[in-house]
């Protein structure tokens, strides 16, 4: 068994990992952190955890994580990640990261985004990017994962087997995604009260100000071979869990929707997480709703020769938490899909 | 490995049973039945279900059942649950039923009711009612086990602690409920259309219409020892699952809210399924939403000296499927829990 | 036309009373207060009035408000009501609160539940209540309306045609309600956050805890003559707007659903805003939502004589806002359907 | 006062133009037919309006029509309202049709989209495009209006002002739109089935094969002055009204969001309907519901040199019934705000 602590286990995406790792065969939850919530059971800030755990969330300290943890999950906002990070490592504690401290290689586009000097540059090199469906060459055994955000998740699944196979030209990428409300996180906001966020959808950070952007740059550039610009709007839409990303590339005016089902079923052969719809079908996020599975659908619009392929998620799962314990199986070693195997709700 | 058929696989109930299933460590599925969706495979209609089961629908048939499974989960209306029933039974293969058809012990009550003749009455006094909070004496080993219904769960889970006790005093029950619209199947109609639904919430069958009234009536009768009558207003709720009883207990004057605690947790003391609130709090369908769990709050009224109590459940859970395996799992003399042990989505 | 201010317009129900008076054609809106939103254009904080309002939110001020208006609208908290209503009077302005300050007819039983002596005892007998279908006869040209709670008034709607007659003869009432997200208001709270609130259903302030107990208590009472006692249970739904209240009677055995629709029909014959459902029919909180419209539907359960009324409301509307405006039509002599004749959208 | 009869008034869109009509001060409802509900009263199929209406839905015939009406609203489905227009113009009734019969110019589109020959050609010529604020010339005293689809709307208000300035350069569009499930009509389908759609997003007609589409290109054309085409994806949200256009248009470098801002303030300058936000603001579908209103947020990302901008409706509003009373006002020569006077519910 492994000995995991979950960093920042009261917002939804860390008490998603609790649930997660309790429910995983060969993993231990052995602390639960939470500045806010500390001195309270688990249970009593999430009933639905009545009898499955009795931790008490613990204020968060590196050392003591370091005391009692093989691998933390880190689900803390940027800038603080990095301040666990550097400890737990040097403890030898194996960090899987959810936060967007080392998703970026190059600390100045972090810098650019985020406002802040990154406190650790040296590590990003060490960072694998947690996506295992585009590359988990290096996953294996590695030290530090930092998960992708649950937008570039999304696109990158989208787009990436186009781009990979050269069959999208274009250098700027039209990307329109949408996203339950759980994604804004826990934290109280005039704009997800729930009165506010009901029976209405709207646009926000608009024109390319949201920071996921430049991760997706990133991981879409190097699907591609060169240097790809993302247009990125996101959206809020009233439901709790989902997110769902549409993006536009353009094709040879030969290739269809048939030629596009083939070839995204060939890039994700095997790929346990990973379902393409038949041609003629679309994912929902409902269908992926708490688990980890990605759900893809794709077409051609041969009148434009824009492929349009859109990519359903969980937010917090294939989004966050399930991805950060995929990324946990493998760096131990152990069958992706271990912890998985039981289907989620499906209505 | 016990081999299970799901017959009616591919309503609500039924696929929440399929999935159920899939996830048992100790469980086979073997067959899949479906009239309205025969031929299709069940991660075609139930896109939640790709990678999980190659399993076809198949049409409905005793014969084909009994050739391959051990035991079947009937997720039919009433009437055809006794049609499965009897060559079932016959066959040597464990019927556990959630449909109507083995609740009653009295066949002039279903007739009442339901409006025909019960086709089996010798087969009602072997039935096993599947509550196992209420009594699991008779499911060890049982043939026949008729789940309850989303309601009568519920309403029982509310009442019967303070009916057993003695503590309440009363001969009428009112029973207010409050269901998703997931309670209402997966037939259209115009009051589950997403328009007439969504935004609203609406009584129906008022007046003590409901079916499940003679099922309330039997178990808190059973519980009290003595004939109760209950009043019951089921309401429409504009989300997919969840299912909250409140029900209406005269007690002493005595009687207070920390009585009512100690009273409802000594009660369902070791029960791993249910869980009592504090004083002061209140269960929400949110906390027992994808689970098979129970959540109960008390409060007594000492101006008037009433009792509320209210019991969340999913109903397609604890409310259907989910007390369905936990009776198999009785019935095999397996854990009841077993199955269950990874928590459901939280937020 | 009237000049009207709305004070503490900036909540849900104050700026449905703005958004009321600036659709009426014999009102007129010039004065909007806010004490956490003032200085703010009204249509900046809420866009759907863009182009309907060129008005600022200002400051609260007694003062301010008698110097330009005939008429005080208010839409704050008890205890603040009362501060604004003592100067207001005194300056000839006609006040219609929709706060608890002056519903209760004995300050004592305010004390009780509002947990502080009443400030201004002395307008108690003057106060109106104002709940015109109950009774009209002292609204026309009062100086000071205490508008009915959300919860009173579907429930008095529902419950007084069976007291009044003295066809219900029982003495202690249940009263099981559900409302909208809405009726919480728009300050920020955990229970109110999309993710909270969204596909849950939960009672609250069980045990007969919430302060509009004591309200229904004297309308009940009024109406049937003698002391009425309420066990009440609100339960929070998630949808934005509507609330509906069922209520359970104890009636003759010979009093039937039939007869049941016929008192109700005739006791609120002729009212605009009130419309009694068919036997066999329900309402639902959408047919009354955006409007000033009351729906009642009536069933009798003849095994336990017990009458189920069940009253839908929107909680703005004729649960607040519209009532508001409905009682100052009243007041002024104006038709009470005066601003309300366009129907509210329908889906 | 003109006396209006709506065809399949028993729709969304249907009986939104009912309720429409009712509260226009110069519009008499006088007969509403349905195929359908022919023979129920309006008030009960639709309960918000008892009190309202005491129509009974009549079976559809165009001689009726002709009889007592002098303008038709028709809500009925392609090919349907060529049935109904031909006759019903020559009787002289004034045709305002919501379906997609007389939008498109060219009926060699209609053919190739409809799938079916266009059955009136020669009023092609005659039709006049609905929506005034692009181009209201030709609405005064014509006697036939074709009202644009809810896509089209929302895509037009976003995307022509930068067409017609000429500063959006691209001929190809990329829009990705959001809608509310009335959208799809009351018409029970799988899809739109409360446990389907709750709680869920996705695309459908994906890869351009939506019958909207000819519509936006026709209309982005007219307003750039060269062909453009448009690659459109759909998306159902899961809430009952609102629709949000999101288009993406290639702009020179220097032109910057506060450029954007200005054009768009500038071209709708005056137009009642049309609100633009600030800068850094996003529109959401709540504040158009239950109104004619459509709001605007635009953004350049100067990154990319991407306009994006975006259109929130109310899909049964300025979406369709709204829109065609608008535009009936116009032909009638009212001011087009004529019966819109009331502020829609806010929350």
């Amino acid at each position: 068994m492994i000995d995991v602590a979950v960093v920042g286990a009261a917002g939804y995406v860390g008490i998603e990992a609790v649930r997660l790792v309790l429910g995983h065969p060969r993993l231990r939850l052995v602390l639960a952190t939470s500045g806010a919530d500390a001195g309270k059971p688990v249970a009593e800030v999430y009933p639905a955890l009545a009898g499955a755990t009795d931790l008490v969330f613990e204020g968060p300290s590196a050392e003591k994580i370091a005391n009692v943890a093989n691998v933390a999950l880190l689900a803390v906002p940027h800038t603080a990640a990095i301040e666990f990070a550097v400890p737990l490592l040097k403890a030898g504690v194996t960090v899987i990261d959810l936060s967007a401290d080392f998703r970026l290689a190059d600390p100045a586009v972090y810098e650019e985004w985020y406002g802040v000097e990154h406190a650790a540059p040296e590590l990003l090199q060490e960072a694998v990017y947690g996506l295992p469906e585009l590359d988990r060459s290096r996953l294996s055994g590695s030290r530090l994962v930092a998960c992708p955000g649950c937008y570039p998740t999304a696109t990158a699944l989208a787009a990436a087997p186009a781009l990979e196979a050269g069959i999208a030209t274009n250098t700027r990428v039209v990307v329109d995604a949408k996203s339950g409300v759980s994604g804004a996180g826990r934290s109280l906001a005039p704009s997800t009260h729930f009165v506010a966020a009901n029976e209405s959808v709207r646009a926000y950070k608009m024109g390319g100000q949201h920071r996921h952007t430049p991760e997706m740059e990133q991981t879409l550039s190097m699907a591609a071979g060169r240097a790809i610009s993302v247009i990125f709007t996101p959206h809020l839409i009233p439901m709790t869990r989902g997110l769902l990303s549409t993006v536009y590339l353009d094709v040879p005016s030969s290739f269809t929707t048939a030629d596009a089902v083939v070839l995204y079923r060939e890039r994700f052969a095997g790929e346990p997480f990973v379902y393409v719809h038949d041609a003629g079908f679309t994912p929902s996020t409902a269908e992926v709703a708490g688990s980890n599975r990605a759900a893809i659908g794709v077409a051609v619009d041969q009148r434009t020769n824009i492929l349009v392929a859109t990519c359903a998620i969980d937010n917090l799962g294939k989004g966050a938490a399930g991805q950060a314990v995929q990324c946990l199986n493998a760096v131990l070693c152990y069958p992706e899909t271990e912890g998985f195997e039981r289907p989620a709700p499906i209505v």
